[in-house]
């Protein structure tokens, strides 16, 4: 050990004290074996679904380590929510600097720990490696859907409702807010803040997404970006009414003192909520349903026919312009 | 786009042009979803792997992107052979440095798709992002074994034969070559570097494994301390002969001019062979079925009751000492 590196424990050791403790499935087989065993449940498929998180491009490299371990986890439990999946089991791959201390590790994996028990999910596998420069890792997820169920992209049907849950732009204000370049009073930057730290995967609505909507994604590179996703892959337009995309209290303070931002908060990234279409004769009873499940959606347009970008129309019943559709951590 | 930056295509764009021909299998859907479908074929289970090669830590930046997309892949394959397991599909996340290039990611794409045809696999989702420093490239391999018959690191009997596949030892002292810690003649250095940049996954043998091996692994952090591992999961200890264990031509060559490499070959990592124990009156028949498979196995010792690490016998009967037990990369 070359002098001056802080005194720490090796690759086992680390694995045996810190992940083995988050390998309470039997396939996992305590981390003791160099491969995961997993079978879905009779009748169900496998969701599968990879996100990669990097210092510098994801997350700041001073985050809280908890924070990076939840972001890391939440990432994929959202797209699994958005195919109508049930979250099952996850394998990991951490990439760790050099410098990386104990104390890291251990708020790093009780981050994990915290959130296993949430959603309900384990560690299945993984893979402990020196990073190429900042902290890199990669959470391979695993959900299950009934065969058959899960939903996709494709599938929007001209008519079809267009529901978001949540509230949209948060984070991309909260980005802004951290790195200087969106203002906001100062108790609505905490919570901006909070929301591109902690994204909040919508796993509650994945039955209702799996029982009403005809396609889904989440919304992670931007709410026009991704509905375009959604009108590619579907072969159809969209319109979408500004004023009734649902804002937080705290994103309508910014935007209030800057309209630019409004833009942001429709292109901008990391909201990890869900984006579905219903068709039309559905649609009240999957508001009804979502809010007695504990997740607020909101319809924000309607799916047209003519394939094509989402248009979204301003007050005014205009078409809004934007800069870009969507961000991309490209 | 910031000047002097070289014109490329966007992540969109790459995946359609470069890893949608990869997405072969229907439950990638052409990667135009967020998740991938998968069930594993009645009566079989899937066996899960990870594992996160970067730049500097696996291999040398300047690898040949076929390579390095190869490597990454195989190292994950031979995991699944040592289960047992037969290799289904696979999971991507590319993290792409600043200042790679289209005609990079071509080459990378030409690698995977010849291995996707030579092992029998495809890809079937994955995450396209910048790295936070050098590539770093993370697969995750799905393997199916029938019901109950992946193989484990557990399982192995005082009197078990202990097996490995082809030869010990190259990569390593390839690795040194490359480093320059390791004096090979010419034409011996060319082989053992190409051990070193290419492993051979031995996946012919998977179906031997599963059907003779009490335990069995991969040597991927040097033999002598992947045997370690065996017998602390099986409570068992291990006695090898140091003139059994089987070297190449070219590794022999090195180490007739250097005795310290043999301990570099026993102990140093990227083998990716197949370390396996068999009882003591199938081994002769694995050893033949084997042989028939074209993957060489030769016996290098045996299992002993009293749990504890590997002891290398030399010529004269008596335990080698080596400077360390194994590899690693962390």
């Amino acid at each position: 050990m070359a002098a001056g590196k802080p005194k720490r424990p090796g690759e086992f050791a680390l694995i045996e004290r810190y992940f083995r403790p988050l390998a309470t499935d039997p396939g996992a087989f305590g981390l003791v074996d160099d491969a995961a065993l997993y079978a879905p449940p009779r009748g169900e498929e496998l969701v599968l679904t990879v996100d990669t998180i990097a210092a510098g491009v994801h997350f700041f490299a001073d985050d809280p380590p908890a924070a990076i371990a939840r972001k890391a986890l939440r990432v994929n439990l959202s797209d699994l929510a958005a195919k109508g999946a049930t979250p099952a089991a996850y394998l990991m791959s951490l990439a760790l600097p050099d410098g990386w201390t104990e104390a890291w590790v251990r708020a790093f994996t009780k981050g994990l720990a915290d959130d296993q028990r949430r959603f309900g999910i384990s560690l299945l596998g993984g893979d402990t490696t020196r990073a190429s420069g900042g902290l890199t890792l990669t959470i391979t997820a695993i959900g299950c859907v009934p065969k058959g169920k899960m939903v996709h992209r494709a599938g929007a049907k001209a008519g079809d409702v267009v529901f978001v849950s949540g509230t949209v732009g948060d984070a991309a204000l909260g980005l802004g807010v951290r790195l200087g370049t969106v203002a906001a009073p100062k108790a609505a930057a905490a919570y901006l803040r909070d929301r591109y730290l902690n994204p909040q995967p919508r796993t509650k609505l994945a039955p209702l997404i799996r029982r009403f909507a005809t396609s889904a994604m989440d919304v992670s590179d931007g709410l026009v970006g991704d509905l375009a996703h959604i009108c590619k892959a579907s072969g159809v337009g969209a319109e979408i009414e500004a004023a009734s995309v649902p804002l937080s209290r705290q994103a309508r303070a910014v935007i209030a003192g800057n309209e630019r931002a409004f833009g942001t908060a429709l292109t901008g990234g990391d909201d990890y909520e869900i984006l579905a279409t219903v068709t039309k004769s559905r649609a009240g009873r999957f508001a009804a349903a979502a809010r007695s499940a504990g997740v607020p959606v909101t319809r924000i347009g309607r799916i047209v026919e003519g394939a094509g970008p989402p248009v979204v129309l301003g007050p005014d019943g205009r078409p809004m312009a934007f800069s870009g559709l969507g961000h991309t951590h490209f």
